[in-house]
């Protein structure tokens, strides 16, 4: 009887996935640009591990049920949990006072990394995935609020996607003010299903909002969704605010009366005044920067103005529906999560980057290059007792700065050979066979003028007549011929 | 009474590392230099996620002899078990067999990434650390163990460490032959005892050696070390090994006789010898790469050539002696990792840099670069109700690519203003109040100039006399006059 092996799976769990070549040089890019922004308005760059104590993350602690709710979380040999960040903002605020003196304040800085959450996974949500996050500590202002806006909009444009977007703008006390004036201040249940309805105006406009913040609302599908059950007159007052941005230029007017006397209301409506006038100075036109009374975010965490990055142009969604691509970023002022590690207030404001998403937005634009780059030239190995010599040829090329390599696959027959340099989208590759080492010689095959001319030549005797680029050096020549022949591929490439 | 707050400690877990601009700009540095010479020798990178299920990792921790210990491990809700990853080879064999199809073969990769190891952290431990690795997977030939060592004798050239490091080399084959030879193939822990003190050649010497191979040995300390318990000719047998390489012309057919008939240690001598012929003939001295005897790594998991990166200069250790600094990376063949996912098998060899270690090698010889870099040009606020003015400089200043912010801070005195600016390392300020307002000009302090200034004038009065390297420009002419600036203080930094 045979004997029995069991082997492996090679998988990866669920919700995790790998990176290409080409994948990992567009990121890179991509990358490159955001930073160069990033670095341009002053922010430096700062890394923190991807463990934190989980005390130090906040909300999300282990319950002794069910420890990993939403959180990779694991008990240290100290017994104290660690979890994986699920953020870049809660470690930061750890960072920040825990270099509290050492760190200018205010403290710009910009964060890459990956962070994971601890959730099924579907299509386009993983449970590692990277965020590209910018804040600023210790800046009370909404002037370092708007610098966060004109950044993101800075960098929007910086990759591209000029024309294609608008930084959507709102104040978390703008939204608590009209709740307020609306009699909902003691009804956080209310509240909650108010601001839902409010969220969807892009989607469903005035009417379907309308009938969230009443009865209810049946959709197309027949299901219906129950609504928060107001007043006319409160049903009024909110909408009068979701769309006060109808007319720019009394906005705020209509803001501050639906504010009433609410004190937190007054004070969000000045923020987004003051805002808007940077916004101005700074020459920030409303088609790129714009205060939408409808932009609900993250009700646990910001505590002053809020913004997200919205790209406006059309993709099918999974329905078949045509939609704007919608989100990539966003963020707000969140002035409590630094201060539950120190004794005085330490306001902060910042916003995140959800990279796959906004690389496949690229993608979809055709502003990320996404092409397989060009390979290393490959020096076959026809003879196995030259290899020496071959490996001397590969070092030469090498030395000269050319990405060169050896073929050091086991089967050395001449075909799989070549497969390979196709596979590794060699430009050249390098012949010497002992007719040639014995005219001191070696054969050089142009790959690139090969694809060109086979995409031409139809006929096989047509391709044994033209034999096309492939060409016989002087051994001593192969350097200056492989830069030659490299320099010509490029040219022919822009 | 007063209310009592529970406030948090800032601190991270064991082990945990941040990093702050200045080490995240001089270890970019360094990759970039280390991906130039994978970059040139056809390697192209992949990326992986951080976690694999627990048995796709299995057993082969490469720097101890533990299995499995020391490993961040957590169940998925589905029962099965995932772990963070260890090293980068273990996902990499993984990664091979699962795009086993669309792979060129042999496919060379170089990984960068965080790697995790749950073990009690210490000086120079971490619990979390970066490896840079290179491999080639699906190549039998000592060529690609030779192209391996050739690269990272390249690496450390690339980094600046020419003359100050030595590639070792050795086969495990090699080892295992002298073993058998000496009657020892079937006492694995005496084997292990005796690769212990083989390893110890470069520390202890040739008596050292001698007498944990005999009887045991006895330190400077006191502390005894049992010995392997050899007869005399069994010690010689291993001596002779041990010190072959002391004549180069010979090492080899020293080798030969003391593997005696074992056929894997024949083999394993031929194989040394086919990688001296490559290095011989790719120009690289034996002062760069050097086949060592004595060199003993990851006893379970090489199966083939071994190497070693060490570098050679000397460093004083913890106890105040001065020791060579050591290794900083190395790998060898192991062909034993992706044959665990599939039918046939799978040859693979590649090696294993320790970033932080030789981050911290380079700061020793001066070759990274770790001055904290040029801040923003800072526009202080004088005047809190100008701010969308001083932000209109800013906006300015960055459309004409120039590094610049908006003092954001709580406070807008002006010796917090200058402390920040200073504290950011800012080469200038930009000041505006009402008098200069109302003349159409600003106030630019020179803060290069000002450091210079401070440091050669002594007297207050001569401080106030000088004002050193404050002028006034016209509002106009603020963004040429920046940007002169700074030219000016970067051609003085050449």
């Amino acid at each position: 009887m045979a004997k029995k092996t069991k082997r492996l799976a090679p998988t990866l769990p669920r919700g995790f996935v790998d990176r290409d070549a080409v994948e990992i040089a567009s990121l890179e890019q991509m990358f490159h640009r955001i930073r160069s922004v990033y670095e341009r308005y002053g922010f430096d760059p700062v890394e923190t591990p991807l463990f934190e104590y989980t005390e130090s993350l906040g909300k999300f602690l282990p319950d002794t049920d069910r420890p990993n709710a939403g959180v990779f979380s694991l008990q240290d040999d100290d017994e104290k949990w660690l979890s994986l960040r699920y953020d870049l903002t809660a470690p930061l605020a750890r960072y920040f006072a825990q270099n509290y003196d050492a760190l200018p304040k205010p403290y710009r800085s910009y964060r890459q990394g990956y962070v994971f959450r601890n959730e099924k996974p579907g299509p386009g949500r993983f449970r590692q995935f990277m965020q590209f996050d910018a804040d600023s500590v210790g800046a009370p202002d909404p002037a370092a609020d708007a610098e966060m806006c004109m950044m993101m909009a800075d960098v929007m444009d910086e990759l591209g996607l000029g024309g294609k977007f608008i930084i959507r703008v709102n104040n978390r006390k703008v939204l608590d003010g009209v709740l307020a004036a609306a009699g909902l201040a003691d009804q956080p249940e209310t509240s909650l299903t108010v601001l839902r309805a409010i969220d969807k105006m892009d989607r469903l406009g005035e009417d379907g909002v309308k009938l969230l913040l009443g009865a209810g609302r049946k959709d197309e599908s027949g299901d219906f969704t129950e609504g928060a059950g107001l007043d006319e007159a409160q049903i009024a007052r909110i909408l009068a605010y979701v769309t006060a941005d109808a007319d720019a230029d009394k906005m705020f007017d209509v803001l501050a009366a639906q504010v009433e006397d609410s004190e937190a209301g007054a004070q969000g409506v000045a923020e987004l005044k003051e805002m808007q006038a940077l916004f101005d100075a700074a020459g920030y036109a409303r088609d790129k920067i714009k205060i939408d009374p409808s932009v609900v975010r993250g009700l646990e965490y910001y505590t002053g103005p809020v913004f997200e990055a919205e790209l406006t142009f059309p993709v099918t969604n999974e329905k078949g529906q045509t939609v704007v691509f919608g989100s990539v970023g966003g963020g707000g002022r969140y002035d409590g999560l630094v201060s539950r590690f120190r004794p005085e207030p330490v306001p902060a404001t910042g916003f995140s980057i959800g990279v796959s998403r906004l690389a496949h937005a690229l993608q979809l634009v055709g502003e990320l290059d996404v092409t397989e780059k060009q390979g290393p030239v490959v020096v076959l190995i026809m003879d196995k007792d030259q290899i020496a010599s071959y490996q001397a040829m590969v070092a030469e090329l090498r030395q000269a700065g050319v990405r060169a390599e050896l073929y050091l696959g086991a089967s050395k027959n001449m075909a799989k050979q070549m497969k390979y340099a196709d596979k590794r989208n060699a430009p050249a590759v390098i012949i010497e066979g002992s007719q040639e080492r014995e005219a001191g010689e070696v054969q050089v095959k142009d790959l690139v003028a090969g694809k060109i001319a086979s995409e031409t030549i139809t006929s096989n005797e047509e391709w044994r007549a033209a034999r096309p680029a492939q060409v016989s050096v002087k051994r001593g020549d192969l350097v200056a011929h492989i830069k030659s022949l490299l320099e010509t591929d490029s040219a022919d490439g822009e």
